[in-house]
């Protein structure tokens, strides 16, 4: 049975299940999705069921588009929407794809726009033609989103095609062949750093995560040239569970090597990739190291990306069910679950997760349909690796400010853009509006202002409470007016020469170069200024050496390096780290529902790793693995 | 650095050491040998320490062989040989060789022929230009070897080339790479039958044995389809450490699918393979199965087989070195093992072993140079799975044969071609002149007839005690008037006719087809007769339900099947097998030498292969590994 087959075959079955008087003009996979072209776009739209009751009898995601010939011309369009939609909703922008037949509708509030179960979405189809898709307008302007969607605009024929490729492979007819499941470690296991797995069936390759230590003088890549994943071009999918360079550093650079497959992620993974995966080259363009890639094949990986939310029940492959669930980690993080078979076999890589609700993120899940084989992270995984509560955590850095403050000085944070820094801008807003601390300017100098940006464009990723004051209070803590942003070098100038109080949160995260140097250089001589870690400092790096006590540091100052002596507080606040610490990995297993057969440990040291997997085994009876990198673990 | 800089500078460091007045020719890789052609034979003949000295500082095989033009005329050569050797030496053929310049001579004696410490030989070369070999006059001519010996003979120019090709690949020049060293189980794990592993390094990717199992209606053969082992033609070496067909049986495959690749086999190996992969093609014919390849790829398979003898270092890759040990299993059973860089890791594939003297062959070797990881078979690694010594074995079947004869009976041994019979024969032929039993003719049908040709062909692969006995004493127990061959379906009716007490032994061994069927037909029916197993019967076959008591058989009768009733007695003699047993096993690993490091266990039923890897784990505190099919296991 051929392809064709396959779609012809399910056109007798759609036309034999729909209504008298709706008929198909056309049907092609596109991506996981079968979309059904139609001239009769009211018709469907009137049927709200039609869909549903299609998708669940043919077990494929359905879309409807009209048949080019419906659509209406896009200016009458436009009017025909506005008259449709209630005016709170912001409309804010339009976007008409002939290719698609479909209009992106940019709303600040997207929910009037698509209505209760989507009534007015389907009212706006029926007067048009053209099948409308809302986005937000993002409450700050985040560029990278702007620069992303533009793109996509500009390669809308290339990635129709290479979706229409894609789409048929995914669905293309299976032999029946021996059964197994294997799982390859590539990267990422017993070390912290270029994560990667490849899971595999006789009929389907999955590539999860391809990360970077870029901390590494060698052994930086995962390894891809081992047979099991040459060539490239045999991969079917690849798959990333976020946007963390140690996850997702190297997926451009499997396009300069024959990869030309999909790219499965959330919609903020997707976009937080490629803002880290610029600043990567930017950085080593910085420090006048080889690029590891270009930009193009930055846009190479956005043409193919396929975004899935939270919960989307996907076909990747023949044999192969993707789901991605929130892990709690950063903006879009998820843990990858495949179901693979019909019913056959279960397994979910968690990526990075924190299993404890934070001020941006719902806890990690570990609740699944169904799930026989987890494969964990252990950054934590040590026995004494055991962090304070949030809540702790909170009122530390709160106090530690607060008198800060109360003394005249200026605290500085140093943070990665992405995940800590809006953590803690939300304890910030909180603390300034109950009054707990001064309302003083609080300034973020590096991507933060981009992240965050790109934070505000997705609220849906955001915890319950987060979301319930954005969308029902009208109340986005990121836009409080404490925080401003710092934009240029004469901003920096500017705030680095005011004497008066203030909170600095700069990158990068370990003082390892970036912005916080500037600061460290003008805050750090006044013992009155405070110095707050909330991060991980690796070996090696300035804030390290700081945190051990050092208080006369080589600095690099106009090209020559001078000895600084520093006379600020430094002080550590742990407990606001993204990854569940060892008591939360251990109750993740204990409460997973349903129980799993195995676990196999990696993203740690050696001995986190061993240690995880050996208390797993001995207080839960679960067979355990703590495989090293290049080896192949049988699942069934 | 190309190849041809590699023999370049070779050719300069050889030149070097050379005694003033020899030099060199020509100078090229052929297989793992570095050949130096040279116009002044007589000179390194003199010197009989240079190639040894050479060898021993360039770290190669080092063969020198005439340049072409110094060679004697034929005819004069074979004068000049008579005249040399001691006629005691029973010269019986010579086959000259223009390409190698070198001249096969068989003869009884071969030790005649090469002298003490090779100084006749020495005398040879000189005089004829040729480079004598010597192999043995079979003292009962083998079809097979003769066969192979003449067919490679006509595809000399071929495989010198491809020889040539080979020994160029194993010499390239290597770029440093990541260091690992890794095994993929592709058959034979949890399960007998199929045995194929990948081991690999970053340089290097050899398959070790490539069985099949004939029993099996679907998986009968490994996983070849994977990508760890894709394209076949990226392997640079099989290896195969017997010629049990669990271990061959796909051998010939390899040549289909694109392998061009060296197969490295002990010399009985290659020839015992060829004369079951024969058969295996005849017994898919005689059963009407489609067979699973033609003798044409057994030929492939025999002009690329690289013979190594027990104890020849050999590097078969940049990175690898191969060396055979006895495994006591069959003849030319070899444990293959393997030192991986210079000096980075160890590791020995047991293939089958008996860790027990036998009749027939020494124990298997368990002292190694070095070794840290061992991959054993476990098929009989059960907690409970004892078997008698061989010594009261051998009573128990003397007692057996004794009482049938005396009461006028004829025994009927049901074997396979290769191992156990010629085991049971040595027993036989040493009852039989010590009067142990009575002096009646031995019938051998079936296969029994040639493999025990191939036995004696190569006695140096026998135990210390036959070869003495053969060399020393020239006492041949295979020689023996006693045994008498059945080669034709009208001496068959003559034996079945005959009344007179007699030993069979005959084909199959689990008495699912061959001869032995037919002496069952016309023995069954008398009471006085006996039936001894002396191997493992499988379930599902005719021995096993005799084995368990069944006396009325479903037997096909010109084309008809009926009910046959069998009288005669049926006994068992354990004790005979080719594997260690679970004592045997333990002593194995307890008594190695050096200890090492971790234990891989496979070739054995699930349980077996566990419980084997959990006793060894708790006594001998070893690391141990029981792998599925299709996992890779890091060593390093
Ligand atoms: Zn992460
Ligand atoms: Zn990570
Ligand atoms: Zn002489
Ligand atoms: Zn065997
Ligand atoms: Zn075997």
């Amino acid at each position: 049975m051929t392809i064709d087959d396959v779609l012809n075959e399910l056109r007798a079955k759609i036309a034999d299940k729909l209504p008298k008087g709706i008929t198909i003009s056309g049907l092609e996979f596109e991506g996981p999705e079968l979309v059904i072209y139609t001239t009769e776009p009211r018709a469907f739209a009137d049927n709200g069921d039609i869909i549903r009751s299609l998708a669940k009898d043919l077990r494929k995601r359905i879309v409807v588009r009209p048949d080019p010939k419906m659509l209406l011309d896009a200016e009458q369009a436009i009017d025909k929407i506005k008259q449709i939609v209630p005016a709170e909703s912001g409309l804010s922008d339009f976007y008409f794809d002939p290719d698609t037949g479909e209009v992106i509708i940019e709303a600040e509030k997207p929910g009037l726009v698509i209505g209760r179960h989507g009534s007015t979405l389907r009212e706006i189809t029926k007067h048009i033609g053209w099948t409308p898709k809302v986005v937000r307008t993002p409450p700050i302007e985040s560029k990278t989103v702007k620069d992303i969607r533009q793109y996509l605009r500009t390669v809308k024929d290339d990635r129709k095609q290479i979706l229409k490729t894609i789409g048929r492979k995914i669905h293309r007819p299976v032999s029946t062949k021996d059964q197994w499941i294997r799982v390859t470690t590539l990267g990422g296991c017993k070390e912290v750093g270029r994560s990667s797995f490849l899971l595999s069936t006789p009929e389907t390759r999955i590539l999860i995560d391809c990360g970077v230590n870029t901390g590494a003088e060698s052994n930086g890549t995962p390894y891809l040239y081992v047979p099991e994943v040459s060539p490239l071009s045999s991969i079917d999918a690849v798959v990333i569970t976020h946007a963390h360079l140690d996850h997702c550093g190297i997926v451009p650079l499997l396009f300069k090597y024959g990869y030309e497959g999909p790219i499965y992620a959330t919609p903020p993974t997707r976009d937080l990739s490629a803002l880290l995966q610029l600043d990567y080259i930017e950085v080593a363009n910085r420090e006048g190291k080889r690029p590891p890639y270009d930009s193009a094949l930055i846009r190479e990986a956005l043409k193919r990306t396929i975004t899935l939310n939270y919960g989307d029940v996907t076909d990747i492959a023949p044999d192969v069910r993707l789901t991605f669930y929130n892990s709690g980690h950063i903006l879009g993080s998820a843990i990858a679950h495949f179901h693979i078979g019909e019913g056959l076999y279960n397994v979910a890589f968690t990526g990075d997760f924190k299993y404890e609700k934070s001020k941006l993120f719902d806890a990690a899940v570990n609740n699944f349909p169904r799930v026989e084989t987890v494969i964990m992270e252990s950054t934590y995984g040590g026995m004494h690796d055991m962090q304070p509560a949030r809540r702790e955590a909170e009122i530390e850095i709160q106090q530690v400010i607060k008198q800060t403050l109360a003394r005249g000085g200026k605290v500085l944070i140093p943070t990665f853009a992405v995940g800590r820094s809006q953590e803690v801008m939300i304890v910030l807003e909180e603390a300034i509006r109950r009054g707990i601390i001064d309302n003083v300017p609080v300034y973020l100098d590096g991507m933060i202002w981009e992240a965050t940006a790109i934070h505000t464009t997705y609220p849906e990723y955001l915890n319950v409470e987060l979301q319930d004051m954005i969308f029902h209070k009208g109340q986005n803590p990121f836009l409080s007016p404490s925080f401003v942003q710092v934009d240029s070098p004469q901003k920096r100038e500017k705030i680095l020469a005011d004497p008066s109080p203030c909170i600095v949160l700069a990158t990068s995260g370990m003082m390892n170069g970036g912005p916080v140097m500037e600061y460290l250089k003008t805050y750090g001589h006044d013992r009155r200024n405070t110095l707050i870690f909330v991060g991980y400092q690796a070996e090696g790096t300035l804030g390290r050496r700081i945190q051990k006590g050092w208080n006369e540091l080589p600095m690099s100052v106009g090209g020559k390096t001078e000895i600084m002596k520093i006379n600020l507080q430094v002080t550590t606040v742990d407990g606001f780290s993204g990854h569940s610490d060892r008591r939360q990995l251990m109750e993740y297993v204990k409460r997973m529902d349903p129980r799993p057969e195995r676990i196999i440990t990696n993203h740690g040291d050696e001995n986190k790793c061993l240690d995880l997997a050996s208390s797993i085994y001995k207080k839960y009876k679960l067979e355990t693995k703590s495989p090293m990198n290049l080896e192949t673990i049988r699942l069934i």
